[in-house]
């Protein structure tokens, strides 16, 4: 693989050019999205049970190797090779380049609450860390009806939160009161905090059978008591992305209500800029590349 | 409180001597039992949703203060005076003495099987710990059509768990070979030791959407990496006994397939020696106390 430069790309949106003979869900000129996984097995248990994100042979979009050997290359190149499988069409009508956050960050939300039975009005729920998965959160849960808290370290996120998200209520985790006060008063926690963190102070403002759902991959090892899950049979779960057929429910549950995600586009010649302001936390919220705009240098 | 002795016993069956005016359920001459909860609110969410052993105000068996400000006295009283809610007819057939250890034990085990979905046969799953909890997990997934593993940290119980209890397979925790030939078969593990120990081998064990269930009070924080849990959308819980109305589906279920614990009946004065045997976990695996049986100084 040493001769193949990484070319990341796991939130993708283009227009097909070309379909094998195979191919029957697409045809060229179709706006179609491509999210973190684009191989399976399609022969094991998660496979066969729309969980193919869990397949033990998944094959990442980028940075992962191909059935045919080769390094697999996300949406940055120039074009791309998907099987249809793990091609989704963009719902007409939603902007590309605010349907390419929702194919990972949106699924990412989407998936725990659909596969963990939260989807129904009325939930009470809370998004802990404002990222880019965190804001696809707050829209998510809100476009289902749920009263939702985010909660952050600080109160430096609390106006937008409020005003241009649309939470309802904002938590500083370090506020001990007002912890206490939201103590079990939550049916989830989508857990977006990708650093280690102390969970205990979460898993309080559960009620009974609430779930703490993390998404985010970190390795130093979390902890907890167990009376603390015991005593109100809490759940701490984990989920990847989501599967195929939530990627497709959940554009369709975006389009129709119209729900879209929060970005800066930029082209190509930005990206080290980009970079630089990404490690600085300093995007609302995700920036979009715009790849076919941008002039490429495709040697 | 000082005024009173400790009184414990919170697996008690008993005669009904007498029954109070508003009393519908029970009869004078019936056998009853009653487990860890004496009393709760009637009002709340978990109260009106057959979750009580989660409210807030429950009240628990023995060493806890009951509604009229006199501390509740367990099983090993010469009577007990017991809200009708939280006691549960004797099934005809069932030894009361095998029957006792069901009403904390048992249902410590039906109720997570019951909850999480757990009861369909066929299911793979592992009982953690092979002690007075841990039987009875065995027997009951046994009874339900499962596959079951009995998890150990020596291979000191193996006879016992495959001969005497009827477990298809046995593992030993720091056998890394057979851990990793495990690796990814079990829908669930019921995890009842009470003492700390990493989560990180038995979650390795869990299937895709596995659960891993503790039932044991442990006040050392266990620990996790989130990779472990997301890769396989696995949940990490922890309940508490159960319901009555689980109570009540357990005790029919026992009944239904001939399912006893497993125990040896002492007398009072047997306490001090049944103590000291406990505590190098010599027992197979429940003493019960024949409170009627012995002479007792009610002074």
């Amino acid at each position: 693989m040493s001769n193949y430069p990484m070319v990341p790309g796991h939130e993708v949106v283009g227009e097909v050019v070309e379909v094998g003979s195979a191919v029957n869900k697409f045809t060229a000129g179709d706006i179609v999205g491509v999210g973190y996984v684009v191989g399976c097995c399609k022969n094991c248990s998660p496979c066969n049970t729309d969980r193919e994100q869990y397949c033990a042979k998944k094959i990442w979009t980028f940075n992962d190797v191909y059935n045919d050997g080769k390094p697999t290359q996300g949406g940055f190149s120039g074009s791309m090779v998907v099987d249809q499988k793990f091609v989704v069409k963009i719902p007409d009508g939603l902007a590309p380049e605010q349907a390419a956050p929702l194919l990972c960050a949106g699924v990412t939300v989407y998936s725990p609450l659909n596969h963990f039975g939260l989807k129904e009005s009325g939930l009470r729920g809370a998004i802990l860390g404002l990222g880019g998965v965190g804001h696809m959160g707050v829209k998510m849960a809100k476009a289902m009806g749920h009263h939702v808290t985010v909660i952050s370290s600080t109160d430096k996120k609390k106006t937008e939160a409020l005003d241009h998200l649309g939470a309802d209520e904002y938590l500083v985790s370090s506020d001990t009161e007002a912890m206490q006060k939201a103590a079990e008063s939550l049916d989830y926690i989508i857990d977006t905090v990708p650093a280690f963190h102390p969970l205990e102070p979460y898993l309080s403002l559960l009620r009974i059978d609430g779930k703490l759902i993390l998404t985010g991959v970190i390795n130093t090892p979390l902890q907890f008591l167990t009376p603390t899950v015991m005593l109100g049979r809490k759940s701490i779960a984990g989920t990847l992305v989501g599967s195929m057929k939530e990627q497709e429910e959940m554009l369709a549950f975006c389009k129709e209500k119209n729900l879209t995600s929060m970005v800066e586009v930029v082209k190509m010649d930005y990206i080290n800029t980009a970079m630089e302001r990404l490690e600085k936390n300093d995007v609302r919220y995700r920036f979009v590349v715009d790849v076919a705009g941008s002039k490429i240098d495709d040697q």
